[in-house]
């Protein structure tokens, strides 16, 4: 079922406004080696979804409209700062369907703008209580455990579904997690409340992440901005390439991963059962993330069903 | 004349007890991708002199040890980030005599191993106040300005001293500055007390840096921990090459900076009188700091007097 028209409409409101407020961010021309990266990133093509989500959780708990558009532009911020570190350490060199900012300058001054960007993100929060700080670098520290965990996984054959989960959830999971949780906070809200946010938002990133690797083998290059299956020939580790090498280790060792094409890639995943499992996965982590709402009331709660749908039918 | 024995005294315990908070922050094993190379950088031969510098301070307003202690490390950590994407982005491959992080892995674990620790040195503030919050993300910001200058004034010739004293102040006059700052901050002091200490840093900074530029000609390999030579060599600006184009620019653009040896260095900068300028400029920033600790009373900056010393005399 498709997000409603009405909600639609909405998100479309809330975009336009974190827009302006990204643009309002005051930042200096010069020293230009410094602040014309971070613009540049700042004028990418973002879907903004963490921001959304910030307003529509806050929303439920009437939060201060200016604390809560503070903590959606800070974690804006912080997921580009991680974006542009993590697109230099893994050499992806286009981002949002633009050269990523090491590749249009150079990696130095890539590394100093996700720096510039982190500085700015917590800049912004000032002003905001003690525990939305801690939150926001607690989760920043997860994220880094989490890209750490990525780079040390890659073209290890005995990472299981477990370690993936765990690596998913730090680097994907919890900034979606804080996203949904920080609405509560700024309102003072319980902290039993911001804890069922949290885990909504990270079992939602847990889906949306394994739809990403499901993705990146069933759709098409314009949809994903990048050339399917580029991660599992980087030695990536995907829920589909572990599901695949659990149920059968060795026809999965002997299947060639770096020159195999995508549609060999489409009938193993299909003949095996991997795409069905997959999708099963998928599932759970919705049900869970959709689980995990019905402590609020309907009417309260409505928003974030139609905000699941609309990330999932990646209809934004 | 040198630090007092018992100044020394005091300044080495200070040190144990920064080294045993700093081998007492909490870190998870793993991924040991992450925090391998966090803990080489702790582990490193830093002197530790910003964190014994907030000691220093915070004990003339007799600001609460744990609070202190709270900040000592985190401008430590900030400071390591700092050289962590630092010499990545200078291609510097040795720092306190080991090799870079980079170096020893590579540029990946490097840019998230100075992520890490600037996320632990927020972390670690947990608990202070939002104004002492501020001023570490205000310093930050000021010293990611202050690299990005760096970068930008490589290899132009149009820089002038003015242009230079702005770009070391914020790279490295902003954190000593924050160091004398903050300790004040702790103790609620007032505003104007933690300013004065702020300026007192900053000009400390501008001393030492100009210092370093110095010695990095009329010094030993051995004692500086590098090449001598090496920033003039790879386009940075440094006090004496400005100087000594703006006192001749006909001469000094004949003068050969990739080819000379550092002694045809010495005997340029001995013979134009860029040698006796620039050892006035040191002894301005040293006045001006310790004039602005005129403020507080004789019994109270004695401390600061003999930190200045010492740390120009690089008796440390």
């Amino acid at each position: 079922m498709p997000a409603t028209k009405s909600f639609q409409k909405h998100i479309q409101f809330l975009r336009n406004d974190i827009e302006k407020a990204i643009h309002q961010i005051p930042l200096d021309k010069s020293p230009t080696y410094f602040y014309d990266p971070i613009k540049y990133v700042l004028n990418g093509k973002g879907k903004r979804l963490r921001p959304i989500l910030v307003h529509l959780t806050g929303q439920i708990f009437s939060s201060d409209p200016e604390g809560l558009m503070k903590a959606a532009i800070a974690v804006e911020l912080l997921h580009n700062f991680s974006l542009v570190h993590d697109d230099i350490m893994d050499e992806d060199d286009v981002r949002h369907g633009q050269p990523s900012v090491h590749k249009k300058w150079d990696n130095a001054s890539a590394i100093l703008a996700g720096d510039g960007l982190f500085v700015l993100s917590h800049l912004i929060l000032t002003g905001l209580s003690p525990y939305v700080h801690q939150r926001f670098n607690e989760v920043t520290l997860a994220i880094c455990e989490g890209q750490g965990m990525d780079k040390e996984f890659e073209d290890d054959a005995s990472i299981t579904m477990g370690n993936y989960l765990v690596m998913i959830g730090k680097k994907t999971g919890s900034l979606l997690g804080l996203s949904a949780e920080v609405g509560a906070l700024i309102a003072d809200g319980s902290k039993e409340a911001a804890h069922h946010l949290f885990e909504f938002g990270l079992n939602l990133g847990l889906a949306f992440q394994i739809q990403d690797d499901f993705l990146e083998i069933y759709s098409s290059e314009s949809s994903m901005g990048k050339s399917l299956g580029s991660d599992i020939r980087s030695g990536k580790q995907t829920a589909l390439t572990i599901l695949a090498r659990e149920k059968n280790p060795d026809q999965w060792s002997k299947f060639n991963k770096k020159k195999n094409s995508i549609l060999a890639f489409q009938s193993y995943f299909e003949s095996n059962g991997i795409k069905k499992e997959t999708e099963k996965v998928i599932q759970h982590y919705i049900d869970k993330a959709q689980d995990g709402l019905n402590e609020f009331p309907e009417g309260k709660r409505e928003n974030l069903n139609q905000f699941t749908t609309m990330i999932l039918n990646r209809t934004y």
